[in-house]
């Protein structure tokens, strides 16, 4: 059944390209976690619309589930294929199609890596303001289905505000051509809005038109240090009442030891338990006197102990390197992640009851937290020690996990701000949406994919 | 059959406020279209989220249809009740419920006027940036109901930009609540995003959380004179490429004749087809000279015939008005509304078929035309003769809507750019959206609202 479905596909698509080696079907089926054997039927790599279309309409015919996959930077399982579905990868559509000066888009394929959108964007003088440390090896068409954020979302928002039109294959593989770039439509529901963060089970996005704007102003990078965690929203309150803030990112002195240990510099000498790293317009000499007049007024309260400006584009680089290069010093220690959020104003009490439980439930372990504190977004790594086995690992965090959706659900936080749920946050889907939204959404689903072939079981089992 | 309803929903809610005087039902019936007569069943006034509620249920199971409904300043229809509908109007519910400092987020019951709604940001130091002519009478419900744009979305985007968190009544009662001020929040479907725009077809918004934001700052307005339509794209592109822009929005000498004879006072001498008031960021002499700058480039390349800039606050409202007073002064000839927009890249191509089509197809008949051209938003008003029977008069206009369609389809533009389809625009969905989308939407309507009680006629039959 399985090669004389494949057969039928290589058939109907002669011209697609098909892998089913080993290795091929372990490379494409897997992301960045690590918790589940890659199992896919095989890989297609369509080189146009017509073949995703035709993709769907085999698929629909053979019964076959579909993952969509792209860079497959995702850390929530949602391009993971284990079950015997056939990866549908988009890394050969990744071209630009088009740019348009009066509109400020960029039109692009699905497969196009993040930072090669940047690339493009500024060679018509305008930026894709969407940023975050997988950009070299991330897709847009991923970053759409996640509705990605990243470290720039306190100035810029998420994905979601920068998408102008969306062409998406639907689960009967009809294409759909959403708001086509138009600034006003109020005509109908805006499904745009709603394949943006769907994980690819609604549809397979196969364009994006993206805006760009303006770059900011010059900029300046400041490190802080920090004596203690209720200093933390303070800072950010008094830095965003006197700056106009791009960028506001915390991590722990856990962190930063291992961002050290992989390379990086340290940059501010003793020991702090907590650290900031911000960026925020400094077009002139005022606003360069406004900072400091900030830093100064932030250590004459106690709320920061140290801090250092960088004096160069190579300083800054360093000093975000610091924050930027956590997750990548953190790989070796195979880390269970959570990435959280609450309302920015519900952060103080959220932190401190996190803390108090962490503390409690991870004696042994390793815990690094950081995050885009000004977004109310925090991820919480933790490391497995060497002498536990990886089951026995995964157990005791799904545990505290299921704790840590309790903690967010009082106080209306959500279990993934920006990784999406895909595999690994779905137990705990019910922590964040109620049972009548989540009714909803599989309604939604079965519109949009009545055969249930688009990535099954991610989001919802 | 409907006194025993009534009956049952006064026994069920006896403290509901229910109306059902001929007067009120004419009152509560009507938005600002005139074309349909009134007819619901009777008016109700909930006082809170359990009253919605509990009317939601009634209705279905009485199988009575609702008419959720604002400041009824709607202009395609959408909040009509002419078929025994009941009208569930939130205008009760019109109360600021909270304001968070770090969230930076005002909370509001859904029937309060927009600019209450500035008043209580400004209030705090902040502002609400979604503006326009109806905002003393519009209601925060509608604007969520139609992603209401404006005169500012050049600057700050449409409604939809703006939602932080929504508490909406599904069709079955339930009370959704959707997405609860997080910033970042990729944990399944943004159904918060789908209410957005939907009017009142997929679900009752009964509270929203709005974000707020600085005051932009101080800012100059300037009127402009054009000799030809050609220079309208031109002058946006030098004036948006040197200047900050707030507003830039056009209207023609018709427009201005209108609104002259209705009370406005003239800024600028001699007869010039088109104008712009533009508003922009004038912080300091260096922007004032680059306006200055901008303008004089106009004036040299013949874009611009003559101009003035406002030297006061109340100069700057009374070029305002000039722009805002159009609809209030067309209002008594019966105008018949297009609301259209495209891509701001084919705004051009686009203006000289329409002009071209109005020209033939109303040869007798008074077109004024003004808009958000930044946005490639165009409102186009046809004012009825008085020599002509309304019947007539409508059934001409919707014969050039269609041809208008025709050329909105070859253009990828929308029949709604930011009034909603209601019952007004229904007829030409199909020339913004596909078969294949009006059938998933139609399949998405069918999931939250599975008995079609909410708003049944409005978007599609």
């Amino acid at each position: 059944m399985t090669h004389e479905a494949l057969a039928d596909l290589a058939a109907r698509l002669p011209d697609l390209r098909l892998l089913t080696d080993a290795g091929d079907l372990e490379h494409y089926g897997r992301d960045w976690t690590r918790r589940w054997t890659p199992a896919p039927l095989a890989i297609a790599l369509p080189a146009s619309v017509e073949e995703v279309q035709g993709i769907v309409r085999w698929a629909n015919q053979h019964n076959v589930a579909l993952v969509p996959s792209g860079g497959r930077t995702g850390l929530s399982g949602g391009a993971v294929a284990a079950n015997g579905e056939l990866v549908l990868s988009l890394a050969r559509m990744n071209r630009v199609l088009g740019f348009d000066a009066v509109d400020r888009t960029l039109t692009v394929q699905p497969g196009i890596a993040l930072e090669t959108v940047h690339t493009a964007a500024r060679e018509h003088g305008l930026i894709y303001p969407v940023d975050f440390a997988a950009r070299g090896s991330c897709s847009i068409g991923g970053n759409i289905a996640t509705n990605a954020g990243g470290i720039r979302v306190i100035r810029y928002g998420n994905t979601r505000e920068w998408i102008a039109g969306l062409k998406v294959v639907a689960g009967n593989g009809e294409l759909l051509d959403l708001n086509r770039g138009l600034i006003k439509n109020s005509s109908g529901y805006d499904l745009r809005q709603l394949m943006i963060g769907a994980e690819g089970t609604l549809g397979i996005v196969v364009e994006a038109t993206l805006r760009l704007t303006d770059p900011p102003p010059p900029s300046q990078v400041m490190l802080l240090a920090l004596p203690d965690m209720d200093a933390l929203m303070q800072v950010f309150a008094l830095f965003r009442a006197h700056l106009s803030l791009q960028a506001f990112e915390f991590f722990t002195d856990i962190a930063l030891k291992h961002v050290l240990a992989h390379g990086a510099q340290r940059a501010i000498d003793g020991d702090h338990p907590y650290y900031v790293v911000t960026e925020f317009d400094a077009p002139d000499e005022r606003t360069q006197e406004a900072a400091l007049a900030a830093f100064e007024q932030c250590v004459e309260r106690g709320l920061v102990s140290d801090g250092v400006i960088a004096q160069s584009e190579a300083q800054a680089a360093a000093l975000w390197r610091l924050r930027e290069g956590i997750t990548e010093s953190l790989a070796p220690h195979k880390p269970y992640k959570n990435d959280v959020s609450v309302r920015i104003g519900a952060v103080p009490g959220f932190l401190h009851e996190i803390q108090a439980l962490l503390t409690r439930e991870y004696p042994q372990i390793e815990v690094v937290w950081f995050g885009h504190i000004g977004d109310g977004n925090l991820h919480i790594n933790v490391l497995k020690p060497e002498t536990l086995a990886d089951a026995q690992f995964i157990a005791q965090c799904e545990h505290v996990t299921k704790l840590l959706a309790q903690t967010l659900q009082r106080h209306g936080g959500s279990i993934s701000a920006e990784h999406g749920i895909g595999l690994v946050k779905r137990a705990y889907l019910e922590s964040t949406r109620s049972a009548e939204e989540i009714a909803l959404m599989r309604g939604v689903k079965a519109v949009f994919d009545p055969n249930g072939l688009l990535n099954p079981g991610k989001v919802f089992a």
